[in-house]
C-alpha cells in the first residue's frame, strides 16, 4: 500500500485555549488535506508564548511530517510571535525580507493612516532567514514558507479569510503537486444497534479487508433501544477503492448472522 | 501574582484529523477551565494509533500539567485504544476493574441484546492499574482517572453528551476544589482602526499595566477603512481585577493621542 504524505498543524493563540474562539481553521484545512490524499497526523494548539512555540514547533519537526502548517500569530501586535518562535526552533535569525516588506507596503498604500507605524509593519515582513513570503490577497501579513530538512513549513495568519486566501492561492498548489490521490469513502447509518453489538462483526470485517479503515460513531444514546451508528469506511490506496462496497456488504451479513445467533440464545 | 493551575487536553480520533468532526469538546472544556481560574496550556489532537497515544500522553506528562484530560477512544470497538495508550505511556498493565465492570453491566441490564458480547464490555472496564472509574450517567463507557506524579490524568469519552455528563458530575468538583478564582475580563470593540495602528498604543498600555493580558482580534478586512478590532483585556490575579477599567481608559487616551499626532503629520 502506498504511504500518503503526512502533515501536522500547529494552531497558535490564547483565544483558542481560553475558549473564546473555536478552532475552525484546523478543521477546514483537515478536510482539504484529506481530499488531496494527505494524512493529517496531529493538531497542536499552543499559547501565545515563545517557550510554547519553540517546544511545539521543535517537537513537530522531530516527527518529520512532509508539511507543517502553523496558524496565527503573524500580525503586528506584541502577542503575534509565531515567526520568532519558528526562528528559535530552527535556530535561525530573523531578518527583514524585502519581498515581504514590499507586499506589506503595497497593502498599506491602499489604506488611510499610513505614517508613523513603520516598526509594526516591518515586524510583519521580518522572517526567519531563508524563508519566503506568500502573498496575502485579503490582508496585510504575508504567509511564510521555509524548507526544514524534509519538512515544508508553512505559516499562515489566524484570521480565517486571510488563512483561506493564502491556502488556496499558495498552499493548495504545493499539496497537489505531490503525486497523491484522494481517498475514497463510503458511509452508512446503522439504526437500532448499539456499538458493542457492532464491535464483533466490525472486528471480523476489519480482519477480512486489510488496508481499509473503519470508523464508527455512536450518534444515539446507548441507554435506549433506538440507536444510530454512523459508520465510515475509507481507503487511501486506489487499488483498494473497489473493495469498499464488498466490505460494507460483508459487514451487513456478519451483523445479520450475529443477530440471528443472539435470537437463538436462551 | 498567584500562578493558576495548569491543564492540557488530548483529543483522540481519526474523525477529528480527517475533517469529519469539529472538535467542539475541547472548546467546551476550555471555557470551563478558564471560568474556574485554570490555565489550559495546550490541546493536542491525535490519531487512533497506539504509537501516537504513547508519544502524545508521554509528552504531555513531561510538561507536568496539574490536570491532563484525554477525550475519546474509550468505547468497545477496535479503534478505541486510549486506555491502552495511556497504560503504555505510564508503563502500567491493563487490568479488569470490578467497580468499572459493575458500572458497565448495570448499564447493559437496561438494554435488550445483552448476550455474547462480554469481551467488548470487559474492554470498557479494563483500566490501567491503579486507575479509578468515573460514573457515566448517559452512556456505557465509564470515565477513568489516575494520579501520575503531580498530574491528575482524566480520560473521558468522545461522545459530547457523555463527556459533558462525566465532566459535570466528576471533573468539575476536582477542579473547583483547588483554590482558584475566575479571571476577570473586559472586552471592547474598536471601530475604524487597523491593527497596526492599534499596536503602538497597545504596547504602551501593556507596559503600563503589567500582570494584565491583552488580546486583539481583527474582525474586519484591512483592505478598507471600516475595520473592527475586538480587544479583550483580562486578569488572572484577583488583585489586578480593579485595574482593568483603568487599562481600557489608558488605552483609549493613547489611541486618541496617536490619532491627533498622525493628523499633524505632513
Amino acid at each position: 500500500m502506498r504511504k500518503s504524505p503526512t502533515a501536522e498543524i500547529i494552531s497558535v493563540g490564547d483565544e483558542l485555549l481560553i475558549g473564546h474562539t473555536l478552532d475552525t481553521n484546523s478543521h477546514w484545512i483537515a478536510r482539504r488535506l484529506t481530499s488531496f490524499g494527505w494524512t493529517l497526523q496531529r493538531i497542536t494548539v499552543l499559547r501565545d508564548s515563545l517557550a510554547a512555540l519553540k517546544d511545539g514547533v521543535g517537537g513537530a519537526l522531530r516527527r518529520r511530517p512532509d508539511v507543517l502548517i502553523t496558524l496565527g500569530g503573524l500580525g503586528p501586535t506584541h502577542d503575534d510571535m509565531t515567526l520568532k518562535g519558528v526562528a528559535l526552533a530552527l535556530n535561525k535569525r530573523l531578518v527583514l525580507d524585502s519581498e515581504a516588506f514590499a507586499m506589506v507596503k503595497a497593502r498599506y498604500s491602499m489604506l488611510e493612516a499610513s505614517t508613523g507605524l513603520t516598526r509594526f509593519r516591518r515586524k510583519m515582513a521580518t522572517l526567519p532567514e531563508g524563508a519566503k513570503p506568500l502573498p496575502n490577497p485579503v490582508g496585510t501579513a504575508p504567509g511564510v514558507t521555509i524548507k526544514v530538512g524534509k519538512t515544508r513549513l508553512v505559516s499562515l495568519p489566524g484570521v480565517p479569510s486571510e488563512m483561506k486566501a493564502i491556502f488556496q492561492g499558495s498552499v493548495t498548489p504545493m499539496l497537489r503537486s505531490s503525486k497523491t490521490e484522494a481517498p475514497k469513502e463510503v458511509s452508512i447509518g446503522l439504526v437500532g444497534i448499539i456499538e458493542s453489538a457492532l464491535a464483533p462483526a466490525l472486528d471480523r470485517t476489519r480482519k477480512a479487508f486489510p488496508g481499509l479503515y473503519f470508523k464508527s460513531h455512536p450518534r444515539g444514546r446507548e441507554g435506549g433501544i433506538r440507536t444510530l451508528i454512523q459508520l465510515h469506511v475509507y481507503s487511501v490506496d486506489p487499488n483498494s477503492h473497489a473493495r469498499l462496497d464488498n466490505a460494507i456488504a460483508y459487514l451487513l451479513r456478519e451483523l445479520a448472522k450475529s443477530a440471528r445467533s443472539r435470537q437463538k440464545d436462551p
